[in-house]
């Protein structure tokens, strides 16, 4: 912590301050300049700056360590990689997770299911408790929704992630899916991250729509804190104040969020943009600017989707979209799986 | 819902866009411009208007009915008014909530409880379960906190308001608080704003820091849709782009709320600017602006507070804003009360 | 400025670092933790702090010094007052300033002027020159509507406040007007605000929709350092996420630029909230906030008005809010001018 | 434009409000549902919607056409393409304009201009006169730096791009330079946009930090209305509450505009990130998300640039992001210069 002084500041007041951080059982380095006297300030005392800041002569305080250990590159400088099943997730591999917004019935699970895996998906989404603004929208199908899923990634060999909204619904997804996934509205569900952090599945933490990228890895931190040290992070567009998107895609934060921590970073333009022709062109962007991976919506049948319709793209897009990354992925040194059925024709 | 079709749109386009929406159960009413066709839906089936705004010819589609029903002032015109306990909240006087951000220990409870008392706090405010964006931050007291503030409250004929973050601590809560206070990282958490709308007790509900004012009612409406109608809504800060404060508290927001919606506004100060000498002349704005009441952080001995200190009063602070705050309610035909020792003086 | 050393970083990284900042003319002083090095680095050289943060080794360079220096405080410690004929500026007295948004006609301003003087307004504003989005909306009428407000400003003894948009405009609204008002699209226009700096006039500077408080201290200090000490800076409203109001007026910006200014700090309400509804509740605000003036929008016929007639005051409500206000000043400590009817009536 | 009538709305109110839109030169068609009466507003007279807002019984207006004319899809359907000198602009070429933030001097000039030319950039940028937050900061050579830069161009067979911040500054820029850049501070300064359309050479127009998407076709309407048909849009990151970048790089923005406006796209991820390890992988993004163009600082020795050094790319690091661009740029069906030395290869 640095502690700036006014210009025009007594002897007393710069030694009262100095004498309250000591009480306070930190070290403070003083050093004089022409116009101002700044201290330097060490040690493992819990300090609040806020307060420091308003004592009599002290110009401004600055923090110079992130409030985040776990999460940084500073406490471990090599990229985090691990697996999900057989997915590696964080390594040279860009992994599109992709699926429906809800399970709604086997039918739509299933042919949602086929279409993804065979443009190249590695996860399979989807939602079963699904958090809505209004307390009239389609809320899901509830623990019928996981078996669904579930049957559906047996069946087409995908891994599960899926949305968790509370600490009373841990044991039954836990049974279901393979990644836990935190949605934007529960970032700082402090209650969830804290249990999420005692399981021992990876957890896919979306980024709030107005939290800053220090505020995320402070919610990492949380997971990361329990002992769980496989942690996702997915940037899904942030509120500013233009209003022809329904939020602004932070592409900018992939390259800092990757320079800041070792966690893998993923990208889902479905909800950063909100609507099916913007998806394609974002998600390029996504994995030009380096993202580790992409979750995308996707519906057999969008325009009858009981939630989500506008956002989720027709199968047909969705190859189109696999195409266009297969292309841009090498210009950074990745790649993004073949078509499983292309590949079985090459091996025979 | 107002279906806007673009300028150079086929009859067949426009004829698409009214058999989906009829199939839907709509009632469509066409209306050719000189320039463009424009269609008046209306009736009861469920449309998603970003799905046809993806339709060919449609340029654009505008909702025309606020997506909250019980919170609006189109369902209930006049001013939400209800008792706790002995205290009005909703009606000519501006009610003050004040009190430690934490519970830490009975001296500091009871001193500061007994502070805000005499200058003329009608409800006590403080923290058991603390919601904090660092895992490494004190996460209070927990149930002995509720113990502590409970008496304090007791002792000195205030009410309790205490914040509620996970339906698991709903029940403890209950026992002791008479308002639940959902915050502001809890806004969205729609679990819990469910099993909310279940008890009978007052709920304050703080807007989230990016949360627009709909988004707002309609999480005030999670609440009112289970049958409780004791709900107050609380301002305490918007996340803009300006640094120099913590938030930027929304004195805007009173009016147009109060405008849209029959329930109390109060507005939190001491979150909203982060800094205790910002809070007097916020705290003065809102209630010169409309506010219904206030929630304001007072401390003992905040220089020692386990939490927030920077932020909240001293007890003469808050003494003479209090002072102030009562020149400025008759600007607007309201009041705030008398120091009910000046109270007594006169009623001997 | 300090620059903050990575964790784990090596001897001659740090060496390199300093040898650039010594070449560069700086001091610099190094302060060795156990964690990390840090540097306080002084003196006179011209450093881009963002480079320095691009050197190998360097986490973060924290800036101590604010980049203005004759519009803060730490340079000026008193208030700045100033006269603009008999009005005193910065005083204890709120001045308002009050006036339609255009000039349109005689009747019209006239009328106009009548209402505001007779209310309690100090000075008129009004636009001859209109900066508008669309360039297909009424631009003003130019050099003829600075003369009608010019003759009204002298027959009803109001000192006048119009706007200048571009520097060739100076010499002809410097002929008729007492202030120069330079709007929030040209806060940033920095040829214009040279150019102002010149003039021995007032300038009113409004802060820019996104600009930061440092952003608009750094504007008034072009003004500052051209030798013009006579700057009213005016609060009028930001860009934020939300749509329900046109902009977020920011009452909180009051007490932090009066904190780090000398300069007086004024309010406009009215395009702060864009409709004359609003206007009332936050100009109540701004004045409770702690505010030195307002600038308000008042016209004969809003209705009828050529611009800005949603958010102009019919002089009725004009009127009530001057009473209003009356009640609140003298809260903070400050007053309003009484009616001057009213006065007239006393005096006999 | 649509007036939404409120629910309980009496039949005077309705016919007041159709009675004066009316008077006001409009046709109105009544449409009358089970909750509410919804009006359908056409014609040519001229009606501030913010005002029948403010008319009794009125619940809302909502507009329905775009404020833009001349710069919307809907006026012209095909994508603008013009050839500045032999760069064609709009087509399917990704044209990259690149070079130093500020003109320094003769040798800081040619090498630079040299070492983009031999990466493939199409065109130079370069700036004479600077606009600067703080008066204390370098402000640019003037007409000598657009001499050097003129002679640079030439030199390199490259066209010349250069920002003009007055109307004063028209006449000896357009002896120089082959486009006119409009900065982001002046995006609204419509003084400057009226002129520039009445030249007839291209203007790059920035985006305003925090300007919508509408308002900065407007700011294109300006150029357009005055006759001048050969604008470039060119987004260069906007405003946000993120403070880890210097602003947030809207990349979304690229797809919308391609959507509402005809003409080209431009992104500048030099101003849009502030840090040169940031510009790469926002270049590629842009490409990959469709846009146009790019604009990139570079500087043949950023460390000792005289302004904005931080975002310059070294020349090498130049290279290799266009060998990244010329990967991406195929995966949507575009290409990106090769480099002329390889060319000329060929041509032998």
């Amino acid at each position: 912590m640095v502690v700036v002084m006014k210009e025009r500041v007594s002897t007393e007041q710069v030694e009262r301050v100095i004498a309250h951080l000591v009480e306070l059982g930190m070290d403070v380095h003083r050093s004089t300049g022409a116009a101002r006297v700044v201290l330097g300030v060490v040690g493992s005392g819990k300090v609040d700056p806020r307060l420091i800041e308003l004592m009599e002569g002290v110009h401004e305080v600055l923090r110079i360590t992130e409030p985040y250990k776990l999460a940084s590159r500073t406490f471990k400088p090599e990229d985090t990689v691990f697996q999900v099943g057989d997915v590696r997730v964080g390594g040279d591999e860009v992994i599109v997770i992709a699926g429906p917004c809800s399970a709604e019935n086997e039918a739509q699970v299933d042919t949602t299911t086929a279409a993804v895996k065979r443009a190249g998906a590695k996860m399979l989404r989807g939602g079963a408790f699904k958090p809505r603004s209004s307390p009239y929208s389609f809320q899901g199908l509830g623990e019928e929704g996981l078996r669904l899923l579930h049957a559906a990634a047996n069946t087409h060999d995908l891994r599960l992630v899926t949305e968790v909204m509370d600490i009373s619904q841990i044991e039954v997804i836990d049974r279901y899916a393979d990644v836990f996934q935190v949605g934007a509205r529960n970032m700082q569900n402090f209650t969830l991250l804290r249990e999420l952090g005692r399981t021992r599945k990876p957890v896919l933490l979306k980024r709030g729509i107005s939290a800053t990228v220090e505020e995320w890895l402070l919610s990492a931190e949380y997971v990361l804190a329990g002992g769980n040290t496989q942690v996702v992070l997915c940037e899904r567009g942030i509120r500013t104040f233009e209003t022809a998107t329904r939020n602004t895609l932070d592409i900018s934060a992939i390259p800092i969020v990757k320079q800041l921590s070792h966690l893998p970073v993923f990208v889902d333009p479905s909800h950063g943009t909100g609507r099916r022709d913007k998806v394609a062109p974002m998600a390029r962007a996504a994995v030009a600017a380096g993202a580790d991976g992409l979750l995308i919506e996707v519906h057999c049948d969008p325009d009858h989707a009981m939630s989500d319709g506008a956002q989720s793209l027709y199968p047909a897009q969705f190859d189109r979209l696999m195409a266009e990354l297969r292309i841009i992925a090498p210009a950074i040194g990745r790649s993004i799986c073949l078509e499983p059925i292309a590949r079985r024709g090459w091996a025979r």
